[in-house]
């Protein structure tokens, strides 16, 4: 037959990320590209533990759940979350499939086709996604190592209207940054003014190095979620795992309650044993520690590449080290596109991500994301190896 | 802040059933509302033993997965639905969190806003709010205990023109009906020849009474699925048990590769803990025997059910008994509305669903649909006991 597709299908192109992580998958190349966990510190046993219980509690543990999820868990999660000054109770958190569809649901409650949504310039591939999914009109607004400029963010919410912000401000993605506490508190005066909602996406902010630094949310410092400008979403997937795909969204409650009735369609709920295993895990493990290993692990692992990257004496090449998260940005000579040099790579054998994917417009083509959380030492240095002669090949075919 | 929700959250009304089952959850009142399965039959030693070998894999089972899913879990799969003459390969199948999401993500590739569906009369309440909360326009074909009436599915697919039909052919919910052979292949004839295309939503297809009939799936009519009519979803939620959230959809690889790519920004994919720990567990354990065992349980409980139904004596009271799924379609005398009768009902300390809320259009006010398998003898005894003293109250006060 002759399939009708829908017109969101239009311009909605699949993820790099994903379609490298695909390619790399089960293949003997060096990926620098996914932002995967490194999967030595997965706390299996701990996980083991924790389902060992939720076994013992009977066979009702695998009967159908609420769709706001697994409610001692949101308990739980309230408590984490009030320890970092952001007070919900449980009925103004759900528990997601993960933060990505808490970006989704999200979206689709409170935006229409050509609603206008301002994000950061470079900012999460699997964010424009989603909007471009729902015919939204997006417009990066510039930034910088602060986070975004003030300045042009007034400009073009005065200029465009947007709807809603959406902002990684705790070591984003990709370009590992973390917001100054200035900016933080002027996008969310400036957005208050303006009644523009704010999407917090803050899935790296436990991956801090420097504990004696502080990154207040947004969020908290919005103060009580009622009636409040900003949408928060974190996720388990870095600090426990991300085969559980298990996310929570916080927000005023008639946002949460709307939220709610989108997942309800959208499956019901997401699953309840992995969110009860993961109950079982905060109350039987200190996670806290846990981080804390994963924190000084993955600095050294940044550390490590970053010093890799500095051998390489490559004329025009800069990037800062990233102060947490997963990732450094790296900007090439202008005339380099990450783009094609990634062609080579692959057939050297190391994949990245090329920045270029993370532009709503504009995009910078000589930019590079590269994950350092994944590769141990050896294979870092095998894969920079690689990078260099990827890099020397397309120098000497430009 | 004022908020500015999405137009799409107009008319898309919460699920009645949800609603209640939230209600109940906790409390005394003995529900007939839900379809939840029973617990006491959940392979929860089975489960245990497989979640055990999903642990033993180590520590690379929690990173993250391919959205498609877990590949060696698509694969038995596909074994198990070659069985029943669906031929597919793991690149024409994709797991999704239960097969709810199979439905809003199909709705997401397939439908655009003015675009129409029909659906069976009545039909899956969930499934009537994903096609709402999309904007399309919902026309219900009418339909007797053999199904969709071909008459009536011709004029309209030539009135209305519409891109989907949707159906639940084997033991649908609510009505608990089983097609005939004709009515399956005459539905596909149709929209073959109208370039229509037909989601068979097949969630109770193995709960069938009778291991003697026949209910081959419109899928398996349609033969091998390259270019075909039929989008076909199933989900471990009743075989195995729901807190899984595993389900499957197959088609064309076409339209799978865009439900990939809905599905990578809806949610990157759904839980591998559970999809390995499924893998496992249909490795190790006889699900086809503990189907059995569910058939003989359920239909004790139907049977069971029914005659305290009969018992009632209600006058004008219809219903016929169910070949297989979870649940008895009652039709009450016309001058009853079940939605108030409910209302007395929960009082009373019993809850069902109402019938209207199964209808896209012209709702029959005067029916409900009583769930029996999850309330055990005793518990059904009592139930249909405060039932009918709901009922006595409803009469003295009409």
């Amino acid at each position: 037959m002759k399939y009708r597709f829908s017109k969101s299908l239009e311009g909605f192109s699949s993820s790099a990320v994903r379609e490298i992580l695909k390619l790399t998958q089960g293949s003997s190349i060096i990926s620098f590209a996914g932002g995967l966990p490194a999967e030595e510190y997965f706390p299996l046993d701990a996980v083991s533990d924790a389902f060992k219980r939720v076994v013992e509690g009977g066979k009702s543990a695998l009967q159908y759940g609420l769709t706001e999820g697994y409610k001692p868990l949101r308990e739980s999660l309230c408590k984490r979350m009030a320890a970092k000054n952001m007070i919900v109770t449980p009925d103004e958190m759900l528990l997601t499939t993960g933060s990505q569809q808490a970006i989704d649901l999200l979206t689709r409650v409170y935006i229409d086709e050509g609603d206008v949504i301002l994000v950061e310039r470079p900012t999460y591939l699997a964010a424009i996604q989603v909007f471009q999914a729902k015919g939204a009109k997006i417009y990066s607004v510039d930034s910088d190592s602060d986070g975004m400029i003030l300045d042009d963010l007034a400009a073009k919410i005065a200029k465009h209207n947007p709807k809603m912000v959406y902002v990684i401000p705790t070591f984003s993605n990709p370009a590992g940054r973390a917001w100054s506490l200035e900016r933080r508190q002027g996008l969310l005066d400036i957005c208050r003014g303006a009644d523009v909602l704010i999407l917090e996406d803050d899935p790296y902010g436990e991956i801090q190095f420097d504990e004696s630094e502080s990154y207040p949310t947004i969020f908290s410092l919005g103060g009580k979620a009622e009636g409040g400008n900003v949408v928060y979403t974190s996720t388990f997937s870095k600090t426990v795992a991300p085969a559980f795909r298990t996310g929570w969204v916080m927000g005023d409650e008639s946002i949460i309650r709307q939220v709610a009735r989108f997942k309800q369609s959208a499956d019901l709920h997401s699953s309840t044993i992995d969110q009860q295993t993961l109950y079982h895990l905060l109350e039987h493990f200190d996670l806290d520690a846990h981080i804390s290993l994963i924190r000084e692990q993955y600095l050294d692992r940044m550390k490590f590449m970053s010093g890799l990257l500095a051998e390489l004496n490559w004329p025009g090449l800069k990037y800062e080290e990233p102060k947490g998260g997963m990732f450094i940005w790296v900007e090439l000579p202008e005339q380099i596109n990450a783009a094609e040099l990634l062609k080579i790579a692959v057939k050297e054998g190391v994949a990245f991500v090329p920045g270029a994917t993370f532009y709503a417009e504009n995009p910078q083509y000589n930019t590079m994301r590269l994950n350092y959380t994944h590769t141990d030492r050896e294979t870092t240095v095998l894969g920079m190896q690689k990078l260099a002669k990827a890099m020397e090949a397309y120098l000497q075919n430009a």
